[in-house]
């Protein structure tokens, strides 16, 4: 029986162990690069972190300890509600302060190609040439450790290469979208207009992650009204101490902005800053918490499965599916027959 | 130091030993019920299999051999586009066949209690109090391995308690919702009217998984317009050959139907009907084994989780969290520092 490379205990192939030394070489490069402001490096490295490739780790590794001085803000609401014309605006703001600003747009993907649709982000084309801002668009579908964790690698890698904003934009309508813009230090959520009972309930759940309520398109007749009355909602929701083991809900304010014509937009970049966690105390912040441990998972179960894929039974693992395919074992089971081959097999190798 | 349960060896202290013991008498128990045609303990094993609990793991295990009968079918497509009046029309034709029907609603929940925001979906009220039709509320959001994991196992679950058709509906503009329709046998994606460039892209998005388009209300001026208009677009698509290593786009048929009249609503199920995978030939059919495969993968995860909080070191745990959200060390080095504890606990242990 030929020795499979999960068994081989630390002695590599020389081939792989090529591949290993040039992605180490190619990532350290990376990293090197984007500290020293390169674009184009910028732009190959988080087309690394989307694919979770060993690349992406090295470049990550050497990266981390520069992050964790950026602002992040995720801008989420429901479809229609003027998220990329506000980003826009925020930007345009931000801009005249004369601070950097990176944006990561999550866009609804192509489940066949896994590429994003919406691609180039036509409304952000009045920032292009603007060496202060960077606009990178990721694709919603096909990430292994989980949409969040992905685009907070992602910001944590604009983080080091020294932008002041970071802004992250979703759609409010799927779950692992809501929890991207959840997982910034600051969540600004935008109100639609009405679209029936099952958006009433988006944005009912929408509320409870944000931080900042914005009612956009503030020059339409009722703006004014529909912030009154959210205003009351959450004073309403607010006496409540929340459920054992849950987080309290937050009490966001509500803001009233006109993205299209820039109206309210400095006003809502001003309530960003003074929500901006200090510097000086992150321990314990429960953002960055949050968000520590949606990256160490992510990573823990890149790590199973490539534990998984690399123990040289493919074959069994082909074989233990289609019975549970068929009904003819249970997925407990089969689970339990792969991780005891998997601890097995570690325990005879390490 | 006293020792903790990770570390004993097989030795279980006496309560936890008859709380498992306990959850296994529940679990069979419950599986029991709910293949004698229990209606409230088929509730509560769904509850359970919500929650992923070991009364849940149990049952499955008894029950998994009996499943793998049903017609599983996936229903989403954008807010407003008719989905729940549908999915109630289908269940009163395939009723009046004489079919049995589970419906699955997944619904977006609130992120602070966890719970479904639509809750007991009013418009499914006409068929109360029918034994042969079972309707299941769920929410989107809090599933350790994933909602398309959960969503598949639930299926499992109404599968083995003896209905014919399952109709799992979902909202399709989350990337955690899209998959759970496409897990199924068939995949229906409703249109909905134009709201703009991101639910086109959504749209674009989900027509790559249907294995049927339907435009519901077909009694609205231009909806033969649009159906024509979808033909055309979908027989332009399908000349692509498709990326190497991905599946081939399908080539979904494109039918009308008025749900809220039934106008087309029979046609429909003689469609999905024609398109039930044969149970004689069951074995390598693609959304089985991909359904098997987010199964055994949400059980390894659970297996992960539960190996990692049950090993003693979650004091050591927290501290690696902290120092990556401080950025003092990455997510990657923390991460295999809490592996290689894993692995030698489990080596000491087993």
């Amino acid at each position: 029986m030929p020795t499979s490379t999960g068994r081989s205990s630390g002695v590599k192939p020389a081939a792989e162990a090529l591949a290993i030394g040039r992605g180490a070489v190619r990532g350290e490069g990376l990293a090197q690069a984007v500290l020293g402001g390169d674009r184009r490096s910028l732009a190959r490295l988080l087309t690394e972190v989307e694919n979770a490739t060993p690349v992406a780790e090295v470049a990550m590794r050497r990266l981390y300890p520069s992050a964790g001085r950026a602002h992040l803000v995720g801008i989420t609401g429901a479809p229609g509600s003027g998220k990329s014309t506000l980003v826009a605006a925020l930007t345009g703001v931000a801009r005249e302060a004369g601070r950097t600003v990176a944006v990561i747009a999550v866009d609804p993907s192509s489940p066949i190609t896994g590429g994003a649709i919406l691609g180039d982000r036509v409304r952000m084309q009045g920032h292009a040439g603007d060496r202060g801002v960077f606009i990178r668009s990721m694709a919603s579908r096909g990430h292994a450790g989980g949409l969040a964790a992905t685009s907070v690698a992602a910001a944590a890698v604009l983080d080091a290469a020294g932008f002041d904003l970071i802004l992250i934009e979703t759609v409010g309508t799927g779950q692992s979208e809501v929890e991207v813009a959840a997982a910034a230090d600051t969540t600004v959520v935008l109100e639609a207009p009405d679209m029936g009972d099952e958006v009433q309930a988006i944005k009912a759940g929408l509320l409870e992650v944000a931080d900042f309520v914005v009612v956009n398109k503030g020059d339409r007749p009722g703006a004014a009204r529909t912030a009154s009355q959210l205003r009351a909602m959450l004073v309403a929701a607010a006496p409540r101490t929340g459920t054992p083991g849950r987080p309290r809900p937050k009490r966001p304010n509500v803001l009233i902005t006109t993205a299209a014509t820039g109206d309210g937009v400095p006003e809502l970049l001003a309530a960003l800053d003074r929500h901006r966690p200090s510097p000086s105390e992150p321990t314990g912040e429960p953002a960055r918490v949050a968000r520590a441990t949606a990256q160490i998972r992510a990573v823990l179960e890149q790590r199973l499965q490539a534990r998984l894929a690399d123990s040289g039974h493919s074959e069994g693992t082909r074989h233990l599916v289609e019975a549970v395919a068929n009904h003819e074992i249970d997925p407990y089971t089969a689970a339990d027959r792969l991780l005891a081959d998997l601890f097995e097999t570690n325990r005879d190798t390490s």
